[in-house]
């Protein structure tokens, strides 16, 4: 049986596990209708996945249905907000129902771990790659940004970085490590988790908030220069899992900088606050934030620490 | 000089005409925040185009942003939603500025028509392939929806059909026309006009309305499908522009059925809702829906016509 494009949409994309009461037309229409709570605002993020790009083309359909998914949702959890629907373009080689039913298991999935409900979207034949737009609530007035960073505020990342670029080196065959971290940094690679819950609990408390897609380096960057200031990071102090540890300290702080695909979140904390983080696991101050417009990396032990590249951006020279 | 992803994205897409009001914060963060007028719902919308199988390889960047953003302000027409907001991927195989240049005048140009603001995006490297998402307001309880058909609700289009079908031929040299028709089909093709004012107007009036984009045909089932009523349509009550009207009748009421691309509206009226279309103009009544569930195509003087195909399916065996 050739499957149709409405075929396709009907049967792995209409059946899905959350509907929630705020969606008045789900797909199916020329558009899909929401209703917004009152005092909230609306928090938007879109992302594109492109086959060879983004994942090699060996990834599986489950994980590239959920990664699609979980870095738009790492772009909400950057502000603090909640998530609520999305929208998909799929674009597809061929229609292959396995494939299908994978990539839609890893979508839904993960879209019912945080009370997601897809209303729309295209289906489309071409090269695979996958766009997803993701909307959320923020209270009115009380989104993280990036650009409020004040000298003098702590820098903490959530749980340990370098991860996803490890498990890229592994199945590169770049390097090696025992099966149970090559398991571990691989399903960072492949299934990371947006940190929904921490972002919400820091919207109170942080100042300044970004997700790390691009490497710590290359993010953290982009907030200092939203705020107007610099900071200095110890690099050794740079939270690491069991994996990274294992591998020589240069290349273990040279991926947890510069390696992309870690989706934890870097924020700023006034030094007052910081007793707030108590009951918070799996954050780490790294740093702090400085009036002087520069960013230092050092070791702790006060050498200064030289970083060879800056983070991943497309059509870079 | 290279560009780099931030530089193009600060370059090309930062100055934009449209600054509305409602824009909390717009691109360069994680998410862009917005803000919704109290009682109006949400209308949200997602196409993509991909090069080589949405338009040619061939065809100007202008006209590829122009059209990557008309096709989806179609679909908010079509609920009868007023535009606000919008965000686009891009993906590019490299970064040329000049073909920058051109697609974001496109882009903007129509925006600005609209009162249009883009919000946020990505750009990534791969495949030509462009999804924007296009959000637009709407009064609770109003929007005019697929599946709201009558038997006895007369059946309307805007304009004419079948021009941007024509202009594909013409562009493969399939046929030919004078250079006045040929000018105006291709412009149908590469610049569609959003029909927001008449969806708008529409919105008190019309019963159930759906945007024509894969063929009248396919797109009238769609909403006969949706709302369980059946058609009887006049194939040359069809309205034809002079450059349709001059290709073989046969051919040009096959184009303006199941020819892709127009970006009219279908919609129906109750009968005695008619006389308010009066200040309208370029609404054309081809038919009318039937309790019973079949889709009959006519001619005026009761000849039966036999429709070959049914519009474009992507995946379609």
């Amino acid at each position: 049986m050739t499957l149709g494009e409405f075929d396709i949409i009907e049967h792995f994309f209409k059946k899905q596990p959350i509907m929630r009461d705020d969606v008045i037309l789900g797909p199916g229409d020329d558009c899909a209708l929401v209703e917004i709570p009152p005092n909230q605002q609306l928090a938007i993020t879109m992302d594109t996945l492109v086959a060879g790009v983004h994942f090699p083309h060996t990834t599986c359909a489950y994980d590239i249905g959920y990664k699609s998914l979980a870095v738009n949702l790492s772009d909400l959890a950057a502000m603090g907000a909640t998530p609520a629907w999305v929208t998909c373009a799929l674009t597809l080689p061929h229609a292959d129902e396995t494939w299908l039913t994978d990539f839609s298991r890893g979508f839904f999935t993960l879209a019912a771990t945080h009370n997601v409900q897809l209303i729309g979207g295209d289906l489309t034949r071409g090269p695979l790659s996958i766009t997803v737009t993701a909307h959320g609530f923020v209270s009115k007035h009380h989104a993280v940004k990036r650009s409020g960073a004040k000298p003098g505020d702590l820098i903490y990342v959530t749980n340990t970085l370098g991860d996803a670029a490890l498990g890229l080196l592994i199945l590169n065959k770049k390097i090696s490590s025992s099966p149970d971290n090559e398991k571990n940094v691989l399903t960072h690679l492949n299934r990371p988790e947006p940190q929904i819950d921490i972002g919400k609990k820091l919207l109170p408390l942080a100042h300044a908030m970004i997700d790390i897609s691009d490497g710590l380096a290359a993010d953290l960057g982009h907030l200092l220069k939203a705020s107007n200031v610099g900071a200095i990071i110890y690099v050794d102090k740079i939270p690491l899992s069991p994996a990274l540890q294992q591998i020589p300290a240069e290349q273990a702080i040279s991926l947890a900088l510069n390696g992309g695909d870690d989706y934890e979140l870097c924020f700023t904390l006034p030094k007052e606050k910081q007793n707030q983080l108590k009951n918070l696991s799996q954050l780490t101050c790294i740093g702090e934030i400085t009036a002087a417009q520069t960013f230092n990396l050092y070791y702790q032990d006060g050498k200064k620490y030289y970083t060879p590249t800056h983070g991943y951006q497309h059509f870079s020279g």
